[in-house]
């Protein structure tokens, strides 16, 4: 496995290659990433695993100074996974040239940028304004430096992936995107770097989120088409048992767009706050499909 | 040569063309384009042209409609300058599903565009809102349909030109862009589709707006640092001659930003409309790049 850290010397290394399977993550990896390394090694012949903590997506009150970085461990379950290369650029890689011309407001050489489709506002867009652009930004960076036939998203970044799919089909890009399942621990909790600010007894207190998801999914099983005042109750719920909530909301899963009546794929997503260990609040995020 | 009208026959024609050479135009062919189309045949094996009207990138009160539209007689002209492929497809297939979901105010299914730099908002972009925009989204949708080595593009478009090496840039597309010299009439007129618009009198007298920025240019060759000065006796003269300058602006030619005194290399740009054949105006754009 090789470790890269420049965009040419990663261009070199994948020139010829036939069939390149991409996976870019923020490290500190767990075991969600690793089945999407799994998938992706299924479809590909080269595995690439970009690992950048990318500042353009993240708020300034946001945890880009925090968030773990953990290279040397990551590349170690990276090999054991069989990724073929590992690309870990710094900041002035991928955005060259930091100058003192603010135009994104954040010092970076980056002033052309992806705009997002209009739901990119919803969801966790409407508490994290910028954070698609930045996503979508620095993919559509990283999709032209790796130049994969396949990409491989979590699901647990539901809007995220979907996000990425609009991208792809509005900018014809030739990739095939693939979703991975969430990894899950055993009381439900989805698997995520996030999980690492939380001590245990906030942990156990974290599966509530997706047990309220799970709940809303049985009820929308049953028949249940109230949507809103589904939402409303697991809210409140979780917000009676010490989480700040974002949001519960149904909605389509082929569209991201407000459940309606009669829709049979749905998607249920979560966002809240919980006390995590560092005295402040870490903000989780889960979501179950259902098919009625 | 080939004509052809959907991606994916696109895409089947140039799988395994080892070095593809790109010239994006919305056709009406002139001398100018076949200029490119040469630069980009000394360039690759295999050159596209591609032939596109863009809705994107024009305003609401802008010649979409009007634009000449001539591809037949651009067939001829590509054939005889030894392309190889022509890509002309029509707007449902390079914007699909047109829905009433009018994301973009247009009632196109492009609801993700490509945010342009600062600079586009100045120059042609200052009386073009959204055209820079437009053009970049657009040609970052070809680029990923044709996948070239080279792209050729005219300088005649400066801004254009350099919005697009910048998307390169800063998208990091492995794409190398080449820019083509500005073909002229016998009276120094830049060709441009647009002169079609003229009468033979018209045309005639359009030829001022070039020599305006010629005189400019021989004064900042004399020495003359009074930019302001310089441009706004010109738009005067101009202006007492029957036209309507947009702007006659002295830049630095390598960011485009207002030239400095002891800028080494500079370019003046103008954008002037001129009463047409239609009882109309018609806005025409040149620039002249100036080393001292």
């Amino acid at each position: 496995m090789q470790i890269i850290h420049t965009i040419s010397e990663l261009r070199t290394a994948l020139k010829q290659q036939p069939k390149i399977g991409f996976v870019p993550t923020m490290g500190n990896l767990h075991a969600g990433h690793i089945h999407l390394v799994e998938i992706a090694k299924q479809n590909a012949s080269c595995v690439v695993v970009s690992i950048f903590v990318n500042p353009l997506q993240f708020g300034a009150n946001e945890d880009f100074g925090s968030y773990p970085r953990t290279l040397e461990a990551d590349c170690e379950k990276l090999k054991a996974a069989g990724a073929d290369i590992v690309f870990a650029p710094n900041v002035s890689e991928m955005y060259p040239q930091v100058t003192e011309n603010k135009s994104n407001g954040k010092n970076l050489n980056q002033s052309m940028t992806i705009t997002p489709p209009p739901i990119a506002s919803e969801l966790c867009g409407a508490s994290r304004p910028g954070h698609f652009a930045g996503v979508a930004t620095v993919v559509m960076k990283l999709f032209n430096m790796v130049q994969p036939q396949i990409a491989v998203f979590g699901k647990k970044d539901f809007q995220q992936l979907f996000i990425i799919k609009e991208m792809v089909k509005q900018f014809n890009l030739p990739i095939q995107i693939i979703a991975g399942e969430t990894m899950r621990e055993a009381s439900g909790l989805a698997m995520s770097s996030r999980n690492g600010y939380l001590n245990e007894a906030q942990r156990t207190q974290s599966a509530q989120l997706n047990a309220a998801l799970q709940h809303i999914a049985q009820q929308l099983k049953n028949g249940h088409q109230d949507f809103t005042s589904l939402e409303k109750t697991a809210a409140q719920q979780l917000n009676q048992n010490h989480w700040e909530v974002d949001y519960i909301s149904i909605r389509s899963a082929n569209t991201l767009q407000p459940a309606q009546a009669g829709d049979k794929q749905l998607v249920v997503l979560g966002a809240a706050k919980i006390s995590n260990n560092l005295g402040g609040k870490t903000r989780l995020i889960d979501n179950l499909e259902v098919h009625i």
